[in-house]
């Protein structure tokens, strides 16, 4: 938390409130929180907005930050080639691999304005350094899975207790139990899971129907889809954001429904892939689930990119369905924001501009040639249609500026690029 | 044309030759030409190109850049509604707001490194104005319709005769001759087109089956498919480009291969109007279709980026098909270069870098943390599906730098940026 109070001025304040006002306004954050919107006096720092659009920051809900070193390593490969390549690399890495590409992938997401992500991997206490210096918010699951298929020293299990335990509460870091998904993981490690998640009042994160096969696997050998052995299993519940749901039957969206289960999709990932055709969003948000938008890991994406994940994500939905009115701009806008925060059961805390939320924020600039026109009647549109990185001018995270002037304030960007160019060589040998 | 030289050193240099040829070295420019890739000593200007990729600049097969004002004004709905709006704006347009577009349209593509592009409209005149100052090189086709339909002041195949006689191999324009398509073109009009495509030895753009309306609407009157019916009349032939192509039968695509047509895929635009699932463009491949990938105008992009339509190209095609494999990196970087410059009958020009082709080149920073890490191995992958308009430094117009450290040479941008948000806000209104 900051202590001192920083005022953006002059900027068009796309709230993402309930009533999804964009109002011209200046902004007032006061330890940490939003604590005004309209005509604001003075305050320590002061930002210029005019001409700018302030949008609440965006949430990243589904990547493997540290994978962000393995960009480009198997990519037009059917899906076995792609796991064969990601997990022979991932299993020689150093914990000063790790270090990089967290470090790497930090400063990518506060270039894009993205102020939090989900994150799915080991090593997680590593990775809680680089959140702490870059200044960027993580919710950091350490993934858990049965101790046969784990090249993880040690249990899993205990690995993200202690975790949990060691990082509660700091340095914008909210740890939560992971599970790589049902093909490594028993009944019994899920439940385990599902208890520890509860004792320490965590989310937990799944990969779930990612591909046809984990599906085909799971009912050869259970009888019974993924999504509906959890639900009979016991294992689903409102602590459970699911990642990908690209193979769902409209059965399985209603018990996720009923349990209070969110969603994170990952619409590039899956196209790049071609291991999910279209997840069915529409019809988990018409059955009252929160749907969050997820880059997935460099590896697959191969970019840490929000703004693109959000035009791809309204172009797969329209093209599939033949009808340019689904997924609307505003529908995915939210999807990167509000309906996100709701996903990470944050919604009371992040995801809009409203007074007593954190302020985690992003300023663009409305005057590059790329968003212009830009009235108050196509501002979400060209956030969500034109809007990339190179528009995002400042990035605020818990009230602290992380960039200024598209200047990364947090650490030295030329360096971390430098340091994970070499330290990467090895994967290309 | 440039009469001094420019040296481009020490960057990885991307050909795009026949060969695929990814070389450490230098490129040297004389006279607006490629004259040496190799050690280069001496010349009048020198760009440090370390750490970066040299690749050549990247043709935009299809747009409409006037409509870059008409950015976000018709997003989400369907295509009926999609076509009422902006040809309601596009009826009211001034020649002001023409060249406003074509400024604010051609900065965002030498933003993005991109140097040709090819463009339907009318007022091409105008553009032109627009091409000389800001240092593109335009492909620019005015275009014929019945005059029943058209809002042209005079008959439109004059107008586009006399555009053509008046600036014919000037200032990087290269007129041509461009026709709405079969639902508001006789066949008279079609044929009186080519003859005079053929008088002035230019390409002949054409929009094709773009939507199944427009399919079932010309099979609905004439019996045959939009392709069947133009080979049938004698239209097609080897000056033809013909944008979108979403709705071809095989047949069609043979007839089309016999007669050597070229094709400018628009992934994006087709995505976000629904009204293409699909293009074929494998299929058109194996044909031995030379394929170009085009923006589309702003009004269905809603951004002249080639990198967005690149990335995109490969997702949509991979999830069509569930097969990761199709439409490689590779594939598409050569649909953005030289298959692009072939589908416009110019790879003996343009396309790639090679010693005796004209100087269109992008410089690539690799360095930037997007694009880390960066091996010969990787970097086309990269360029892909990592790289956008932030990454590129340096943009490289037959010679000359329309781009210098990722700052406009030709053009003040922000009083064009400036004057383009006042102007249009007659649209907004």
């Amino acid at each position: 938390m900051s202590s001192e109070s920083l005022a953006l001025k002059g900027g068009w304040v796309v709230t993402q409130n309930p009533k999804r006002e964009i109002l011209k306004a200046d902004v007032l954050i006061e330890n940490g929180l939003i604590s005004q919107i309209g005509k604001v006096g003075k305050a320590d720092e002061v930002i210029d907005a005019k001409g700018c659009a302030v949008i609440p920051g965006l949430i990243n809900a589904h990547t493997h930050i540290s994978m962000t070193l393995m960009r480009g390593i198997a990519d037009d490969v059917n899906l076995e080639g792609f796991l064969n390549k990601t997990f022979k690399v991932d299993a020689q890495r150093t914990a000063e691999d790790i270090r990089a590409g967290a470090e790497l992938g930090a400063i990518e997401m506060l270039r894009s304005g993205c102020t939090s992500f989900v994150d799915m991997y080991y090593g997680q206490d590593i990775i809680a350094g680089a959140v702490k210096d870059s200044g960027i918010r993580g919710f950091l699951g350490w993934v858990v899975l049965d101790e046969k298929f784990t090249t993880q020293k040690g249990s899993p299990l205990t690995n993200c207790e202690r975790f949990i335990s060691e990082h509660s509460g700091k340095d914008r870091i909210h740890p939560l139990v992971a599970l790589q998904g049902v093909y490594v993981c028993s009944e019994e490690t899920l439940m385990k899971a599902k208890e520890l998640a509860i004792a320490k009042d965590t989310l937990l994160h799944i990969h779930l129907s990612e591909t046809r096969k984990e599906v085909y696997d799971h009912q050869a050998s259970t009888g019974n889809r993924p999504g509906d052995w959890l639900y009979g299993i016991g294992f689903l519940c409102d602590r459970v954001l699911a990642a990908h749901c690209a193979w769902l039957t409209m059965g399985e969206i209603r018990r996720m429904a009923e349990r209070g289960v969110s969603a994170a999709h990952c619409p590039v990932s899956n196209m790049k892939l071609a291991s999910g055709f279209e997840a069915p969003v529409p019809e988990m948000q018409s059955a009252g689930i929160s749907v969050g938008l997820g880059t997935d890991g460099c590896s697959s994406q191969n970019r840490l990119d929000m703004w693109g994940e959000m035009k791809t994500c309204a172009l797969l939905h329209k093209v599939q369905r033949l009808d340019a009115t689904v997924m609307t701009a505003q529908r995915v806008f939210d999807m990167a924001t509000v309906e996100g925060a709701n996903a990470l059961k944050m919604g009371d805390r992040l995801g809009s501009i409203e007074p007593g939320k954190i302020a985690d924020l992003a300023v663009i600039d409305l005057k590059h040639p790329a968003m212009v026109p830009t009235y108050p009647q196509n501002i979400v549109s060209n956030l969500v249609y034109s809007c990339q990185s190179d528009c995002v001018r400042h990035t605020v995270v818990g009230g602290k500026m992380a960039m200024k002037d598209s200047r990364i304030l947090t650490m030295d960007e030329k360096k971390v690029a430098e340091d994970a160019q070499k330290i990467s060589e090895k994967f290309f040998l």
